[in-house]
């Protein structure tokens, strides 16, 4: 078996899993929309995915939830994957300093949104992805995409949370209108505003969210199966990003305490990324003040503790 | 016959309209909308409209153009009148040190514009005048209120520059989702922004906007009919605002170079007011960098040396 | 006897002080200095000095106070005097819409601060004003200046105040060292700072700031004795510039509300001026949020009600 | 003979060294004080020191420059040696979104600098690192750290460099006085301006820097004598905010185009760790837009290609 600083995955879940005992039900559940904001508090889960063919999970790792922002990463993959270097022509890959939703530096910066992690970044991504097509294919491309990668064709989009983000997402529409009278969104508004609330709404359970990040991991090939999901360019741009962009305005807080790339989303899951080594998913709904999951965070802390896969 | 500095009002207009000819033609037109971008630049007209009762104009005075952000004076008085002193729980009275299409303020002040003479503020004041009502019946009533104003019923909406402000009013469309995502816009967005795009494509000529003008210059009663728009307060609300905010990012140079109340439009014209005195109109299609009429603040500048109107 | 809106300037001076005595006490009183700090806040003074000659007082107008931020008003009307419009190439003239201390702007705009009535602004002018000369002869100009604006040679700098001024001035420091790296400081920052800390240390009451201030509701001229201090065209540029930046970020407010030019200081005094009419200066040492004395302001509001005098 | 991803360590610094012909002499070399403004731009020099006791060097990597901010990372070791976690009361750990010397977000967070590595930053470890020491003590400390480091007691501080800082710091001086406003620089401006001012002063060449930083590549025991300099945890977090933070507002593209953290100074150095691997330094003079060596970078990058070092 497989070691990993002389423990065993499974050890390192239940013990992870255990520790956060005490903690859970921190932070606050997002309330913005009704769909998030029935959420039980008092969940944890975690799961893991590692490169070398094996994986472990613990807690509430089988429940689903709303993978809000980390989707931000899987069309990021996708976009380069697609569109190559020039995206970088419309966004940039410099830590914002602000909220997830600013639309201050926006301005400062003439429409060219500092990351493709932020949500106006993200607006950037979904456009370049959807280019001419549709955008019902397009949701239909991402979804098809998180399937292959998590190798499990029942992940889908739970439409109460899409139309509720539609509902009430005037902020992104804010930023969507702003883009566009920028010059940096070329979809009709609308359109991009479908597919960004669309692909905010996949609901993934901790093993699903581990499985389909592990890509990343592995220069983007699947262990499992050896696809090729990605070249290794393409990951190691995503995780460099998810280092430095990947909490908002507490990445770099991340980064000292965590110490691998990650991204969360207001569903309050968190995917994280051991380069070489395995993909892990954390899930508690409860949110800290930068919008983050607080015990999620605090395992991953605990889970890099244990095995020493900082990279730093 | 009265006398303004030993001067009669012909002879006013006819000097400023002559120390103008060496400077028309300066600035740049607005281009923005195809409908303001064919104007041909070299056309100047000014227009007064006095308290007791005298009116002169000259050049190009007879001219319709748009009259753009000049509107706003207009729905603010109108909105006063309506909402009374509520309306400042939604809006500042401070000037907002940015350009007159600025976000960033607006997130920094979670919503609240600095000022109602800039378009974040004109749109919440907008909104404030339409109510529970329809679009179409509060363009009526703005349409309405010129035309008593200016006491010509002949005063009306350019159709094909509201029909271009709406097909390229993406950043105001940005503000205005902004302050709904900020709980300060109550209509629903696209109402909003088309009784805005509607108010702002309001055809007048100097004339006629100068009379339009004049109950500012009378705390609220038209001095030709005696028929009372406001109350003094509110004129004296509206005048102050025009000198701290009438000018954007420009305001204080206005103040410092002018010394009266002002406002200013894309399409290229100013009004200002002398309070006690006058109401004045000029048009000049080229703007300066600050998106002010550069011959327009020329005129009034040479205007108020000669009247000694101004109020410091 | 001439009368104001029916009133003779006592029954104004009278009214206004009988009316601040349900509000007298309100406000915070300045902290950041023990001098100040130590002053009681229930004390309200008024006085005016009217262009007819006439002059009223009530209240402590003979109590002396740290006319603070005021002195900015004479040292730019010195400036202007001495170095005229090239004075505008080192600082702007619009409203600042930050506090008075604010480093931002200063970033954003490169060493050029908004206006000469901001700190950071009234560091370039007293710069200017030094040129080459030494502090100590710089001080003595300042003063002398106020003495015979005031004609009363007693008027003289709080040495307390100054020197603590310069032990906790370190945000003023900061200024002035921010502008040296723009290269908008010429004089070595000690000497710049210490004349101004000076300045700002100048103990005057209400008569002898309303007859200072006279000058400049008279084109230049002091009425009672004839003497030109200055052109009109200086006297106009600093009351614009009263108008809109008088009161740091509540310069629109104060606009709004009184509707005529006017400087506060954080000794609690603000002096005001009613061109073609008079000079009014009130005291009361409580400051409200933005830095301005709470009463003084409600009592300006109650004699420009009183008189008519606003400009608008 | 260890190997690297195939190659040897002289193997591959002769290749970045060949590869960088084509571009010695970009970028612009830092003029702001004559010590360093008469520098040859042509210059290149790398050296690495690894964790298995190797090292290997080529170019110019005898030649000595000055390392300026490179000194953040050895004083923000010695202080949190010292000072612990205490120290993040005072100083954050995200990335700043500003300029190395940028005086808004100080501001906008009430005086707590971002995060150790930007000049604001910088100078609150230097004076928690002083704390009631003297400044000339304090800055024999930081040599003295950095010679046992290095393991080289000829490293010295360039006096004439350390003048002219202090001749032209305005903008630093203008940062700690702020600092000091807002509480959060206990000592001396002075004192801690010119510690602040030596430390950047310090003279070291590529070789001698690279085996400085080993410790950081190996959780802080050097590897060649066995001397602990630091605990773990203490390099774990520098080497944090080295990727996050390390390059000013360009550090989110130095993590994406070179995957390992480093810190730049405007003497042309960085200082790069690759974790569990080695510390490597490169120098060259000219300066890309954000003030980060232009070359360096590019040879970190080439370097990380043939090593396969990047974190991600």
């Amino acid at each position: 078996m497989t070691t990993y600083a002389g423990h065993d995955l499974n050890e390192i879940v239940t013990c992870v899993h255990a520790d956060m005992a005490a903690h859970i039900g921190r932070g606050r559940v997002a309330d913005y929309i009704p769909a998030l904001a029935r959420i039980d508090p008092c969940q944890f889960g975690i799961a893991i995915a590692a490169n070398d063919g094996r994986t472990a999970s613990a807690g509430d790792a089988e429940t689903q939830f709303s993978i809000q922002s980390i989707s931000k990463v899987f069309t990021l993959a996708l976009a380069l994957e697609r569109n190559g270097p020039a995206l970088w022509q419309r966004v940039g890959r410099e830590p914002s300093g602000s909220r997830f939703n600013s639309i201050v530096q926006l301005e400062q910066e003439k429409g060219i949104p500092r990351n493709p992690l932020i949500n106006a970044g993200a607006l950037v991504v979904t456009d370049a992805l959807m280019g001419a097509a549709a955008p019902g294919d397009t949701i239909d491309r991402v979804t098809a995409f998180l399937r292959r990668l998590a190798d499990d064709p029942s992940i889908a989009i739970d439409e109460e949370v899409a139309a509720s983000e539609a509902d009430t997402g005037f902020r992104n529409a804010s930023l969507a209108y702003f883009l566009r009278a920028n010059g940096n969104l070329y979809g009709a508004v609308e359109d991009v505003l479908r597919v960004y609330f669309h692909q905010c709404a996949l609901r993934m359970n901790c093993r699903q969210l581990a499985r389909a990040g592990l890509f990343l991991a592995n220069e983007g090939i699947d262990p499992f199966t050896g696809e090729q999901h990605s070249c290794a360019m393409t990951t190691r741009s995503v995780n460099a990003l998810m280092m430095t962009c990947g909490h908002y305005d507490a990445s770099g807080d991340f980064a000292f305490r965590v110490g691998i790339p990650g991204k969360s989303g207001v569903g309050g899951g968190i995917l994280a990324i051991a380069p070489g080594r395995a993909a892990i998913a954390v899930w508690s709904p409860g949110l800290n003040a930068a919008g983050n999951s607080e015990v999620g965070a605090l395992a991953l802390e605990r889970l890099v503790a244990l095995t020493g896969w900082s990279v730093f």
